[in-house]
């Protein structure tokens, strides 16, 4: 059996990983870290990067927590114990270009005592990569998830269609009948089976960590020297607010932090530096802006 | 009886004077307006002005709603009927300038059927007025809070008091330990009762509709003409992240409105033009801004 002190250090490990490459993409920015710890046990380093050559606002976070759940957040995961430990890995990066897409990407793992006394303690994997381009590019979102399939593929061939649909209907921002963005993989209560052991699922937590940087350079490489215009940026601003809508309304890992009293700086670190809201603003037929909103839709084949 | 249709009616004049003082107020921009139905019944009249003198988004939406509560509503209001019918208006104004505050007004009625067979209908009035500047200037505070006390005072003593507590309560961001605004109040399910009249309660919601204009437009003509810093306006950006915070976390009227497929722009509509979050911000010692955040407090008596 895999240690939670193992997983949790690996986490560590690749969070330095990735602060190191995404300083090297940006050039210029470089990460400041906060080390912090909770009331309730445990605690976590948050690194953020601001106003780079390219990324305008990151936060790469690693925490550890432990303690009590809340009854809402256990009636939420639909378990009796208290006790719980969690440890993970968070990254949200909004570039300054409206033609260099949002990243999210979060490896964790969850785990608390048996409920039978002296039984095996309930635990499980969880984690995502997912994009949101303020402008989809058709061929970004296939090169994205061709990425993700291969990774997937790699441990087992079921994996890529069944999270794919996973985030398509978890990045969905219900209200406005769209998706964040062009979606990715998202898995959640990943645990040992006959077809998958704890060291495999734990290897495929760590190769979805350290898929991230690289793939991301790429995407942001492909178009950090395209020239944009101001209409462009306004826009960019707009498609944040709606990120911001699903952060705050729907999405599950911000309701966890606010509702067990996590630090709400490095919660809501995946708040855009700008965002705006246009009433009722309806793009050009033939535009760009509404051929993205076209691409917003969940089941689109990217393979 | 003061029948539904009475109530919306007044609810829609109450509307038409609002409109017109803000756009006098103003002096430049017009609202726009537009009609809408709702697929389970009834509809609205949503007006909205941007980029104004000195209101750069504001919405002033009327809506007479009826049909059948979803279960997470009727859960939410502890009632065991489908049938609704609910009317208001709902204003939220967001300035230009940093120190003209944002301002909230709604005046609601709520009716369903009686549960027992010929009883009489369930029915409760709910609204409120409160204020959100992003600089917080105590003689205005003042003057908000006098004239709303004033208002209260004529119908009941008690009312100010009570509901000025359940304002400073429910504008409260929970995650940030601070209160939206300076408060102002905040009443729900106000019913009939020894004390007071359904024609004194109809009464009430109509004089705080009517209270709004007239206040709103000394608040802005005591500020308008003050000159302002960059760093002042990059801050008001700040502060509204704050209101945007509040909408989507918290407030019952957003997610009532979201869960009953209400018209998404008229609903988020209160959210701001611009908003910024920057990580981990920290006012100077001794700033307006550490002044502001000093003030957003429970239960301070600003009479």
């Amino acid at each position: 059996m895999i240690s939670k002190e193992t997983i949790a250090n690996d986490y560590k490990t690749i969070q330095d990983e990735i602060c190191q490459s995404l300083e090297q993409l940006d050039g210029s920015a470089r990460f400041e870290e906060e080390l912090w710890s909770r009331d309730g046990g445990g605690g976590g380093r948050t690194r953020v990067i601001q106003n780079g050559n390219i990324l305008e606002k990151g936060g790469v976070n690693f925490s550890a927590v432990e303690g009590k759940l809340p009854d809402s957040v256990k009636r939420a995961l639909k378990v009796d114990h208290d006790d719980f430990f969690a440890t993970g890995v968070s990254i949200v990066i909004h570039p300054n270009h409206p033609w260099v897409p949002i990243i999210h990407m979060n490896i964790r793992y969850f785990e608390m005592p048996s409920s039978i006394e002296g039984g095996e303690p309930l635990r499980w994997f969880g984690g995502g990569i997912d994009l949101t381009p303020h402008y989809v590019i058709e061929d970004d979102a296939r090169f994205f998830h061709g990425t993700l399939k291969s990774v997937c593929d790699q441990f087992n061939a079921g994996f890529y269609p069944r999270f794919k649909t996973w985030a398509d209907d978890y990045f969905f921002i219900k209200h406005r009948d769209e998706t964040r963005g062009v979606g990715g993989i998202f898995y959640d209560r990943l645990t040992a089976t006959d077809d998958i052991s704890w060291e495999n699922i734990f290897e495929f937590s760590q190769a979805v960590g350290r898929t991230f940087a690289p793939m991301y350079t790429e995407l942001v490489n492909r178009n950090r020297n395209r020239s944009f215009t101001e209409a462009e940026q306004q826009w960019q601003y707009q498609r944040r607010s709606r990120y911001t809508e699903f952060n705050l309304v729907y999405d599950a890992g911000t309701k966890f932090g606010l509702e067990t009293n996590g630090r709400i700086e490095s919660i809501l670190m995946s708040l855009p530096p700008t965002a705006k809201w246009l009433y009722n603003y309806v793009p050009e037929q033939g535009s760009q802006e509404e051929k993205t909103l076209s691409l917003l839709k969940k089941n689109i084949n990217w393979i």
